[in-house]
């Protein structure tokens, strides 16, 4: 990107005077949100090691670490990079890192910060172990374990089982335990069903744990979950830390999770935001707004109007997006603004190079979007 | 981002050690693109403008510059900035600029680089010569009118005349003609369908210029159309000049348009691809690369995979993506590295720092995604 590129506000600023599109940070919101997974792990007895993927922000891991987060997760070793390099220094990378380059970095790495990584196969455990040797360093490694996700994961039982020995048994590697996360569950709206799947779960992983201890394998983490079923592997015995990532910010998809209650949404609040302005009218059906597909993620959905729920938001082009108007009482004229909540927060923030962070009104703070782009 | 991250690749390099995911451009083929199209305009007898809200590069800008390209389009005052800064001084915004700090900005930018602006809204063009006038420079700008999009752009006919007379009696601007563009018509599969949705573009286009004319009022520039539709309105002797963007890369959706012939594909090439990696086989069904939905953009459809048709990308999440391997014949490893050309070019350019351009199997070009995050 040029260099010279500014931010959308200025600190200090009015919001209705920040440019548009931006990303926006409700700090208030933000900051109730990590206050009560704060609690919440704590009246569970589980450490919490939030997902960096979510935000990619070394200021919003460091708001989590204040509050007691053991340290992040990263998926790609750049962006755990990105965050060593910008103060935080306790990441564990959920995923498989193969080839000699990224394996290289990754090392590199463990000089600065205490890193651990997973792995689901035998030859990259023989990777990492030759480079952890050449480098004279120890690495700490996790095996992932295939929970019903069908996607990266060593099978449970005896497959799990003969990658820990692997790992046990390399001169450079310690055995830290097991990487368990089910995506598939995280969005089952019904809360009964995101439960069963995670009892499901723990019992496979308790079984790994079982047959593991037979080998004389002791597991320090099981780690894991998200932010629609956090409450289930917190409260498990089985997890000893939790994953959970979008809870800071709360998107559109993730509301539409019921609780116990059968209430749509949960305790957390939507605190991230597209602010877009109207830039065309010329039907009494549908205005025109200036965020589209480069600056808002829709594999989950569509964003929802703030403020306006007889609004709707339709029809994403690179850099347009509709609003349609039949059943909206709110007439809008061209230079209004409007905010949006994202249907997925991940790939939504990856899309911006900053954060304006806002409170009472007012542009509080612009954060950098430390790992945007840092995709390898 | 953090400014210390590094390209996924050197100059000089072969192309299998290039890191993953990463964005690669096939310089061959994109030449090969660029001269074709500098060829046809000129056959044609019609201006190139190509819009540069494809690549938002300024090295690929200048390619299209230096073979003949009279300038280039943007959508965004901030991607327009970011061009001019690196050397591209001919710009048409190819939309409406809305908001006392963003008209200031383009006035600010016109300083600078010969630019143009559209409109679609009368209290618009009274802001634009409000600002024009203070900063004492003259604008240029044209209307857009809506031939069939349903979205931006004025309706043809008589609003579009009072729009032009508007800026035509303003002291600060100056009025250059019809921006017309319809991006319904670029992705009709049949050649026919697309050949007949432009004659009705140019008719609609032509009546406005008609009642322009008896009011007086000359276009200088009749600019619009794309990668989809450019031989009609090239061919037309209505339309001035050709706003095609996507033809220097050619994505997998365009390259299901038929041509003249009822072939699939047009004589433009794929040139542009994401390379990426095989980091888990725990199943004989699938392979899990490490491209997902923040390195490629999927509203157009699913990425293809290069050089294996019976293998088919599938299930993208944010850092991951599954290769259906039911019907291939080629049987992957972890570690592998496979290309694939992307569903829609525009928005997965704009998840990419950097784009790593390749020739006889070595990294010969490493260019900055300039305007990448330029999004208001």
């Amino acid at each position: 990107m040029d260099r010279t590129m500014k931010p959308p506000a200025e600190i200090g600023m009015e919001v209705i005077d920040i440019d548009t599109p931006a990303l926006i940070i409700d700090l208030d919101r933000f900051e109730s949100n990590l206050d009560l997974m704060s609690r919440e792990v704590a009246r569970l007895g589980v450490s919490l090691r939030p997902h960096a993927k979510t935000h990619k922000s070394a200021d919003v891991a460091k708001a989590q670490l204040l509050r007691g987060a053991v340290g992040v997760c990263c998926q790609k070793v750049s962006e755990a990079e990105a965050l060593a390099n910008n103060g935080v220094n306790n990441i564990l990378i959920t995923n498989q890192i193969v080839g000699r380059h990224k394996i290289d970095r990754l090392v590199e790495l463990s000089r600065n910060a205490e890193v651990s990584v997973c792995v689901d196969n035998s030859e990259n455990i023989a990777d990492l172990n030759s480079a952890a040797s050449s480098a004279n360093l120890i690495l700490n490694v996790l095996v992932e374990i295939d929970v019903g996700g069908g996607r990266c994961g060593a099978p449970p039982g005896q497959p799990t089982v003969d990658l820990a020995c692997e790992i046990s048994n390399a001169s450079h590697l310690i055995f830290s335990g097991l990487q368990a996360y089910n995506g598939q569950a995280q969005e089952l709206r019904c809360y009964l069903e995101r439960r069963q799947a995670i009892e499901n779960v723990c019992n496979t992983v308790n079984n790994t744990i079982g047959l593991l201890k037979e080998n004389g394998l002791y597991c320090e983490l099981i780690t894991g979950s998200g932010t629609g079923t956090w409450e289930f592997e917190g409260a498990s015995q089985v997890y000893t830390e939790i994953q959970a990532g979008s809870y800071v910010f709360m998107d559109a998809s993730y509301l539409k999770n019921e609780d116990v209650n059968g209430q749509m949404g949960t305790a957390f609040k939507s605190s991230l935001y597209i602010y877009t302005m109207i830039m065309s009218i010329n039907s009494k059906n549908y205005a025109v707004v200036d965020a589209g597909l480069k600056s808002i993620a829709f594999d989950q959905g569509m964003p929802v109007v703030v403020n306006n729920s007889d609004a709707n938001y339709y029809e994403p082009s690179d850099e347009h997006g509709l609003i349609g108007l039949d059943k909206s009482a709110i007439r809008y004229a061209v230079g209004d603004k409007i905010m949006l909540v994202p249907g997925h927060c991940d790939p939504t923030v990856n899309l911006h190079n900053w954060y304006v962070c806002i409170r009472n009104d007012r542009v509080e703070q612009i954060w950098d979007v430390t790992g945007r782009g840092a995709l390898y």
